[in-house]
């Protein structure tokens, strides 16, 4: 069941021993999402404790420094930032039927919880989590303010993206009249700094980007004989996508990604509007309008050929 | 003579015939803060130019789609984010000691010209633009919205540097309210998308990175040699100090650009608490605490020696 802001309020303030459940995967928003949720539970006395089916990544650290974790059997379970049950990974069966409470803006949240605080117009969950607060009553403390930016920069590519509200804008603004952070200092983490693998990783996908059809699309491929040379974790292959991406005139930017011998795994965006949605389900995916995927068992050739003719069909869609 | 918003009112409404002038190797806060500032001029009902010594990059076009240029001769010459009457470059000799008004944001400014409005807590000259238009009771329209979007947004990197100030996020909120541009689609312009030059050359450069001082250190070197092979503008060499700067753990990035055999021009940056004006100076070079540079007229080896032995002592010193 949907609800508003003042019911969200209601619930909280009649909850105790919670558990707050953040998303497989954990990004910036979620893990945001979920400490402020405990640092405001925390301030108005309530027991919380924030659990995830993976380990947060290390650069996130920051925002949990004054977390203690408590032990404790929960008496309401809360979501934040999870569209869909299935993204509770391995908590999914002990959680999934049982979340009471879910704070989220993906318009696709499936309405899994008993009750969903849904704010699809928002940049982030963190986001909502600021209104929330301050819709309490409750002062930002710095360490909300942490989390709050950090939910809202990732999630918009450090207002970059499409999804950057004049809202988020206002929240950053008011997070930093606020408290004097050293936001610069959270970005560099946050969109600079990478790892030793994950620039030999860019630097080997520059060097072999494939363009095609009027140099329209291009096509980078990540292949296991590559990652066997470098050092990197799954986490950092994310985003990989934008090297592609980032060609004057690209309308269409294909990663491949060898899962093993004849096997890829394909990542599609678009620039414009070229519908790449439709075009990885002609090759038997499917996502988004701007950002979609499918699996292709071929031959690297043959597939490369696959791909690049679903894409010039999708292209002629959209002169 | 420095001067506050409301005397700046003053001599802008008792101006005519005004050329506005703005710094060579133009960036998009000098033009966005021109072309504003001309919006600004017709709106009230003068006649404006904006020059300047060198072409403006293609992509900042959109600012100037409205822009007609006439024919006169000037009454009074306005600057914009011009520091030094030096960087006027070729109009330096007409125009540097005939400056009625300068708008600047840099607090290296050197008060060349008869009247500067100096704003150096903004974080562009843009931002002073908006301050200043509004508070002339205008209204901001499109045209000067997409100006002053792209003055901050270029000059904070996207909001992600140590000067992105929450007036900057306020006015990108207001901005915002105000007008339904398709800002991201600017933001993929202004920090996404690379010519073919420039992204060989990134590659390269992350190849044949180099890292000192336990990683604390970043090098990477720009050969006229590699310069040659690919299809690159010098305002696309621009901004290439970053690649140093996005490893873990880096405190230093220095780049080094080989002017001619033997000649160095070298950019250094520091992530944190190292003082790298101070090792520029010891090379006989200088700038600010977080950006600054030196020439070094040594070969090769012996110049990064040079170099890594000046780091290696301003980190000493920062410990």
């Amino acid at each position: 069941m949907q609800i508003e802001y003042l019911d969200a309020i209601d619930i909280i303030k009649n909850s105790d021993d919670i558990y707050i459940i953040t998303h497989q995967s954990p990004d910036g928003d979620t893990i945001g999402a979920g400490f402020s949720l405990y640092y405001m539970l925390k301030a108005i006395g309530k027991r919380a404790k924030v659990i995830c089916p993976d380990d947060f990544p290390e650069r996130y650290e920051y925002m949990y420094e004054d977390y203690v974790e408590e032990d404790f059997n929960p008496k309401r379970i809360f979501a934040v930032d999870v569209a869909d049950e299935k993204l509770l990974g391995d908590l999914a069966e002990l959680y999934g039927d049982k979340v009471d409470l879910c704070i989220d803006h993906h318009v696709s949240n499936t309405g899994y919880a008993k009750y969903t605080l849904l704010c699809s117009y928002a940049s982030a969950t963190c986001e909502v989590m600021y209104e929330l607060i301050t819709r309490m009553g409750l002062k930002i403390t710095e360490n909300m303010a942490k989390c709050i930016y950090t939910g809202i920069a990732t999630d918009t590519g450090c207002f970059k993206y499409e999804n950057t509200s004049a809202r988020a804008h206002e929240i950053a603004a008011a997070l930093m009249n606020e408290h004097k952070l050293k936001y610069s200092a959270l970005n560099r983490i946050l969109f600079d700094i990478k790892s030793e693998g994950r620039i030999k990783l860019e630097a080997e996908l520059m060097r072999t980007m494939e363009t095609y059809l009027d140099n329209r699309c291009t096509l980078v491929c990540i292949t296991k004989e590559f990652l066997d040379t470098i050092d990197i974790e799954g986490s950092e292959l994310e985003g990989v996508t934008a090297v592609a991406m980032q060609v004057e005139g690209v309308e269409v930017g294909v990663t491949m990604k060898e899962r093993e011998p004849n096997v890829y795994k394909v990542s599609m965006r678009s620039a414009n509007d070229v519908n790449v949605s439709e075009i990885c389900k002609s090759l038997g995916g499917g996502g988004h309008v701007k950002a979609a995927g499918c699996l292709i068992k071929a031959p690297l050739e043959e597939a490369k050929r696959l791909i690049i003719d679903a894409v010039a069909k999708g292209m002629e869609k959209a002169t």
